[in-house]
């Protein structure tokens, strides 16, 4: 929950209100945790030492040369990209401390002091705040009865922030005055400052709530909020850069981390397309051109935030303050970014917005919204985003209609047929594993036959589902009406990340293969 | 989902319905899922593993013998069993094969042929049935629409019944008639059958649906039904059967397993308490009193169960057979016993249902159904049911009513203080690790001040809850209602098996301390 706290009228800070603290309708799981960057990253290492990958570290980068030939970079199988490593610790024996690297791509995600994005020469556009905060992470002995929850005060001595953590512990943001700070460069001297020093700036804000001063303090650090985008993505589709690499913005939303994994989310299902030789490499500069735009978007919300949390709590005196209505509402509106609904992704080669119509609320261009489907040889009910996992394969839908209608599932037969026969997309792919086949009938389940499914489409008993509440009668039967799904039904491509491709009708196999055949590799 | 199929006008089967597989308004999982029993023992023996327990085999007994000296029965430290144990693969060097054990309490968990049941003597009450069954695991290759659900066939030719099994596989059960199987002491002659000759007799009842011969078959029995209990479930409560030991049914519910584990379950909280000195002996005797009656309900009901499905269809020819009504309704009163929400222990030493009426629909003796609390301090919603662990301590929920309400928080006041005064249940317990208070109060999510309720009912700020809806306004918000508790409040001690012990009102402290002081060992 997300709680606000504003000045009282007998001195220090009183309730003011709780709200949920994300509201996005849309979001599957509408609500925040909190895990450290060192435990998330660990997760990915652990699973990436499962599967054979290992990290190899200390390295840094002391060169990166991008051929100027245009032919070797037009090259998928060409090795364009001349990387110097060095060795920080080079085991014993492994004399010479540099590694050459000769590489088709090249990710530098190697945060806001980028080196990848100094070498490259890519500008950072936008400007430095004068907003510094102080973080302080503890485990709190207090009587302030919202220190689980998300909370926001706003108090005639400056802004704080509670974000609940993992366990017992939590962490507080704590405006400081620029006054207070010496700043060079956009870094801060914490030298004459201290974690104590910190929660003795929050305790006045808090007052008449008490924060004892902890025996130890977890975690502690200053900053002074930058909020700028870097003016490119990539260069040439060879070399990319991702995260902080790209774009810095204010901490309070947890979305450094969250745009940052994102942005590599959107780039590997692509690299592996192209990698894999299923697609062409035209297929890579819709990264810049989806997730730049994004992180502008972000900025911008971002700036706004930023000054209002910043802000003095309207009153008397400060009668151009912030008032409580006016922060509630861009903390709302966080919601979708702090959930990724809000994540839209413009047209381009792999986003066809031209029969949007057949489904107008299923944005193409945005993730496909939770919706409960029901399985259709045993009426178990499933989220449809479980079904659109990152395998790398680009989902099928066939919402068929009511397929116990002969003359509906002589259109879905029609189809199949269509999609089997020579000149189909499906057919001239270089690869066939880079779909998969989902059938989603409208047939109630008393009555649905699931193997009466044209054979293309269940390519095991699992893949048709039907849009039929569940046995329990409390989920499900709403698919094809929130989606605007119609009974003539529809064919919906999900892209490997779980974005709405392209929508056509079942009779538009045309545009099907439209759609792939811009960026697949065809035999 | 489950299906029913009966006699065609054209002959063969055809679809009568499909209805839900588990009618049990108040399981939490409210389906059925299989595993084979292979694989959920290998679940306990690795979690055993990594706890340090190691299960010996093979090892079988040879000798029980129970002390007749009531001096020795009577005190909770002697060693009154001696069982002797002959290792049938001895390590090398570990000289005798046989091992003297001298116990303080013994289980037999030994199955239907039971040496520990028969060494003390303990005879089955009931009898074997004329009903034969076989039975085949595969994995189907059929045109049958309905393999996935849990499908129930009266043809003519016979019964039979599909259980959908993890992964691809299915389980057939295929009715046998008397003369074509062989039987001895109620074991069946399997040398004249096979797999391939089970599924030929389903083959026919499947018609006009088809089942090919798969090229192996996973497994394959042939069974008796019998329908029996053990006279006794202990011999002076210091060795006791458990499981197949106790009872034989038909398997098609898969309550075998799950009746034997769920003895178990309710035997080991109580060998716990009284082997660590927190309950007197005299606890034990619940066990019998309690399953026993369980599993004379289970056999009552799987006679009536077996007898309509193995009985012919209701037809012109046979009219006075089973009409598909009659076994749908028998069907669903099975829910009880598939979901276990059936279970109802009676009043004992540690059922007290004299203030029933303080919550009329939490029974007394039956599981705490599942609902929905939201946590206090950062309205994160729970099931109940995971705020009850099987962690061997007695949880004790304290319904506060509005904990706003001045004069309802000095009742909850006035009850920790009584809790924590010298001639309290609490104070005079051996240990107080067998308590664990939990705070639920009924004040809204936007009022609730959580570290307002008396410190010993929340030892953390995560064990105060209040019923309201959570933040998505989805679920929460009916638990006074749903289990009829009014503004006043209650408290209901939850039994470390999660069944209601008793529920006293906040003012009746004598009636909490003479629950406890009934079978606690007190300092």
């Amino acid at each position: 929950m997300a709680a606000f706290y504003g000045p009282s009228t007998e001195g220090g800070i009183e309730l003011i209100e709780r709200v949920p603290d994300v509201t996005a309708p849309t979001a599957r799981y509408p609500f925040e945790v909190t895990l450290h960057q060192g435990a998330i990253e660990a997760i990915f290492l652990d699973n990436m030492r499962e599967m054979g990958v290992k990290v190899d570290r200390p390295i840094i980068p002391t060169l990166i040369q991008l051929s100027e030939d245009q032919s070797l970079l037009n090259d998928p199988e060409s090795f364009p990209v001349r990387v110097e490593l060095k060795h920080l610790e080079p085991a014993e024996g492994d004399g010479d401390d540099t590694e050459i690297v000769n590489a088709k791509y090249v990710l530098g995600a190697d945060g806001a002091h980028s080196w990848v994005r100094k070498a490259l020469g890519i500008a950072m556009e936008g400007e430095q705040t004068n907003y510094i905060w102080g973080v302080v992470d503890m485990v709190p002995d207090t009587d302030f009865p919202d220190v689980r929850n998300k909370t926001a005060v706003h108090s005639n001595n400056g802004s704080c922030m509670i974000i609940p953590r993992e366990d017992d512990l939590v962490r507080l943001y704590i405006q400081l005055g620029s006054e207070s700070v010496n700043t060079t460069n956009g870094r801060v001297d914490k030298s004459n400052l201290g974690p104590e020093k910190l929660l003795e700036v929050a305790q006045k804000s808090f007052h008449p709530f008490t924060f004892k001063t902890p025996e130890k303090f977890d975690w502690w650090t200053i900053y002074v909020i930058g909020q700028r985008v870097a003016s490119k993505f990539s260069v040439k589709d060879r070399v990319f850069i991702a995260g902080d690499a790209c774009h810095t913005h204010s901490p309070k939303a947890g979305q450094g981390m969250n745009a940052s994994m994102n942005d590599s989310y959107n780039l590997v299902w692509k690299l592996s397309h192209v990698l894999k030789g299923w697609a062409g490499q035209s297929l890579l500069s819709t990264y810049e051109s989806e997730r730049r735009l994004y992180a502008t978007q972000l900025i911008n919300f971002d700036k706004k935030f930023a000054k209002l949390f910043s802000g003095k709590p309207r009153s008397d005196i400060h009668i151009d303050g912030v008032s409580h209505e006016e922060f509630l509402m861009a903390f709302q509106t966080f919601g979708k970014f702090t959930s990724g609904t809000g994540v839209h992704y413009e047209e381009s080669a792999i986003v066809d917005v031209r029969h949007q119509s057949l489904a107008p609320k299923l944005t193409i261009g945005e993730r496909v919204p939770p919706e409960t489907v029901v399985r259709a040889a045993d009426a178990r009910p499933y989220n449809i985003q479980d079904l659109l996992p990152s395998d790398t394969r680009f989902k099928i839908l066939v919402f068929t209609g009511d397929s116990s209608d002969p003359s509906q599932l002589a259109k879905v037969e029609q189809l199949a047929d269509g999609i089997e026969a020579s000149s189909s997309f499906f057919t001239t792919a270089a690869s066939k594993s880079m779909f998969d086949f989902l059938a989603i009938s409208s047939t109630s389940k008393k009555n649905i036959v699931y193997n009466a499914i044209p054979a293309l489409f269940r390519s095991h008993w699992s893949k048709v589902f039907i849009d039929d509440v569940d046995l329990t009668g409390t989920v499900g039967g709403h698919l094809y009406s929130s989606y605007g799904i119609g009974s003539t039904g529809a064919v919906v491509v999900v892209r490997p990340d779980g974005y709405v491709g392209t929508i056509t009708s079942l009779e538009s196999l045309p545009d099907l293969n439209a759609y792939f055949t811009r960026f697949c590799v065809q035999i």
